[in-house]
């Protein structure tokens, strides 16, 4: 049974109400569970974590995105927050006995139905993509509903994949689905003060400066803890491991004579992200399998 | 208009006849072109190398798939080669303009209708496995026709992916659909005699012994350069491609006093894997883009 997760991002984050009937509209298939949801009202926009067996959690999706789509209307929506659409990205990920393979499976079959059965037109990104210049998000979302709206008629660079071609849906505006890895947010804390190394250490760490594939990195100043922190998201944990990538921050740090204090995950983790000896190795804080491996809470 | 690339892999290797009918089903396809195809006797085993739009190299590669399930009867077939079927493994690759989710599409899709129309069972493997078991190609085909038409009655782990979940085709047996990256043949020629060393740098490079990404690599002797070569397969181009192969060996080469002579590529590469500079940067021996680019080719 390939167990994987999926994180829709709404376009709502001031109601509520309208939350709590897309959350039940996804839990309305029985063995899906919404583990976590958030909302932000600045933003406008709601994020909710759905994990359990891949085709159960395909339907809930689509549930939750037939909800979203009579709840919320586009035209009067207003936040900080670039969006396309009520239901505005959703994202497959692989846990256990899934493969990113089965997640973009999911995720096309997803993008079909969606196009087919709510008009809602859709663009595939990430892994799912089928054209390279969607693979990054920003580059299909952040046009805004209101400029898409306009551009899809009349640029065919802004061409749905599924759904209807040349408008979008006329209050749900049109959503992004695809596949990728699990995010893991891992925080290095080191025994200084010194910000400046931090930093340093972040910036040879992270992808964008050359550095280790799928890491993004910054470095802060921890008030509480009067310590120097490297801040991450490991974004392919297959490609850099948490190992991995503390060892790249000790051997830096220990080269300008300063010793790791500990590490941190924020939230969770798939089970194949922490090897038998990971936590150990990695000074990880307070780790608690059962409440921070992702599997374990189902 | 995404290009690609699609490998099928057919047990006849004999009779050029059968082979010709399979080649003629697959170009009655507008637009797509046979680049290439070889047989070879021994394995009793042809392939065929299809290019063109992607959606209708799909087209072309299920009527070859149905061509071959006429023409070649398993129960007849003998070869050293491990296989489970007359079309045997069929890999999606992506070209200009296609991204790997693209191919992973156009490789479901393609399987759902095999199964479907063919009634022949599909597995689905690398980037298009649906189960982590079957991403490795060997592990779905290595057990041949013979033991799998038992076992697919009685072994969960061997159900398909897609067409009738209990019996082969009684004479098409099984396929493999899936997709992955380009894989290019390159070598790389030392000014020495020393084999030892060529061997000593491929060892180094190659990923199975915790080098680089993708790479496969041995090392030769040169009987008439009289040259010692490293010899590899890249089959991850987007993770370590030529320039960044190329330099490790040179490196390596040089901290034994070494230089390299040139390097070759072995058939085609697509263009996405050749910067402006790198036929230069590596030393790239009689390259002809309009012979050696595939895309050069349509």
């Amino acid at each position: 049974m390939p167990l994987v997760e999926c994180v829709p991002n709404f376009s709502e984050g001031r109601r509520p109400e309208i939350v709590d009937r897309i959350v039940a509209a996804a839990e309305s298939v029985g063995g899906v569970k919404a583990i976590d949801r958030s909302m932000d009202a600045s933003h406008n926009r709601a994020v909710v974590t759905l994990v359990g067996e891949g085709e159960l959690v395909g339907e809930a999706a689509f549930r939750a995105i037939r909800e979203a789509s009579l709840a919320i209307d586009l035209n009067v929506h207003q936040g900080e927050h670039p969006r396309i659409g009520a239901t505005d990205v959703v994202p497959f990920v692989p846990l256990e006995g899934a493969t990113m393979g089965y997640c973009i499976r999911l995720a096309h079959r997803l993008g079909e139905r969606v196009g087919r059965e709510l008009a809602i037109p859709v663009y595939f990104y990430e892994q799912a993509a089928l054209r390279p210049e969607r693979k990054n998000l920003p580059d299909v979302r952040n046009i805004g509903y209101e400029k898409l709206r306009d551009a899809v008629k009349t640029d065919p660079a802004r061409t749905p994949d599924e759904g209807p071609k040349a408008a979008l849906h006329p209050t749900a505006g049109a959503t992004v689905i695809g596949a990728r890895q699990f995010l893991i947010a891992f925080n290095v804390n080191l025994k200084t003060h010194d910000v400046a190394l931090a930093k340093e250490i972040a910036k040879k760490i992270r992808e964008k400066d050359g550095g280790l594939a799928g890491i993004k990195a910054m470095g802060f100043f921890l008030d509480d803890l009067k310590l120097a922190q490297v801040s991450m998201n490991v974004c392919d944990y297959r490609a850099t491991g948490l190992d991995r990538v503390f060892d790249e921050i000790s051997e830096l740090a220990r080269a300008k004579g300063v010793d790791v204090h500990e590490s941190e995950l924020v939230g969770l983790a798939p089970r194949a992200a922490l090897g038998a000896d990971t936590a150990r190795h990695v000074k990880l804080r307070g780790f608690d399998a059962g409440k921070q491996i992702i599997e374990a809470l189902l």
